[in-house]
């Protein structure tokens, strides 16, 4: 399992001294979609140079425009870059069109999407498909379950991450349910007093 | 019925340029997706500079931090502000607060939106539902007779718009269906040899 720790909703400046702190010390860094928006796909390139040893992971949750927002995201230095899995089957087929061409990976965010949809969905061999809680829900979701159930219902899918709340006892579980390539963790990591002692604690239970 | 021309896909210089061009020829300007994800927000405030008279759209196409987002987009200079209908009921509800507070508006990307969720978020009076078909898609649609089956099926809906390839005659003609409030065209204004008598022909056919 690897352990991508997500930035948002801060500064660029801010971004980039996360992202210098966290780099080795995290298998994945996500710029969050907050910080794609706030200063765009040119600010990618200032996080790529802040990395030596992470990924990138650009959540452009790209939901039209498949092929041109994933070659931008791409071509400023993302390794990752997302869409939504709530996008036509065309704009899917566009994006992974241009991870494959470039090497690179595209990552499906469930959120909100019908096991019906996914059906649909569900055969890019080489995508992550992303288990998504939105934050701005107000219910709660639990993740080993979600991920049990979702693995019975689309066994084919064998690339999977989960994003929504997970704290440090959930992603142990998760460790140990060994289902899931990446656990995504945004604020208990990067909004902590002290993200390094996070990270290290996080990274601890996904890699044990 | 008012015009809404959308940018998409150039610099921002030629994004700037443009919109001084357009300022009190087309009723609304859009910064597409691609600008708002090449530029990020900061550059709204470079569009909203550019007008005088038109009013201007951010086609942020939030799906998840719905009141960050919309927040960040109404400071920075948007007018009107795009959800996607894929997202949670949550979502929207925490963008529509943030555009009433800020007496802005919301618009509502119903891009791939079943019958079954539209019903579920059909009631937010104020703001603006757009039936849109992705630039994506293989498949072709007809503008006034998808108009016509969802007044039918939503008739409750009261503000509408449409994207997605719309032509001059295809605005004509949902001008005289009277059903629409805004019709939304990009490349046949934007990506036209010449955009400023483009935008005219649009507007004679919106407004007659």
């Amino acid at each position: 399992m690897r352990l991508q720790a997500a930035i948002d909703r801060v500064s660029l400046e801010e971004a980039i001294a996360l992202a210098k702190q966290l780099d080795g010390r995290t298998d994945i860094l996500e710029m969050g979609t907050s910080l794609v928006k706030d200063y765009g796909n040119l600010a990618i390139q200032k996080l790529r140079a802040a990395l030596t040893q992470t990924e990138l992971l650009v959540d452009s949750k790209t939901i039209d425009e498949g092929a041109y927002e994933f070659n931008q995201a791409f071509r400023y230095g993302g390794d990752i870059v997302t869409v939504m899995g709530a996008a036509s089957l065309d704009t899917l087929k566009a994006c992974y069109e241009v991870a494959e061409r470039e090497n690179k990976t595209m990552m499906i965010d469930l959120l909100e999407v019908t096991d019906e949809k996914i059906e649909k969905i569900k055969d890019f061999p080489n995508a992550i498909y992303a288990l998504h809680h939105s934050v701005d829900r107000k219910d709660q979701f639990d993740a080993t379950a979600s991920v049990e159930a979702f693995h019975e219902n689309f066994p084919t899918v064998k690339r999977l991450a989960i994003a929504g709340g997970i704290d440090l006892e959930q992603a142990a579980r998760l460790a140990e349910q060994e289902l899931i390539e990446v656990v995504i963790v945004g604020s208990k990591i990067t909004k902590a007093e002290n993200p390094l002692q996070s990270v290290n604690e996080f990274m601890g239970a996904v890699h044990k």
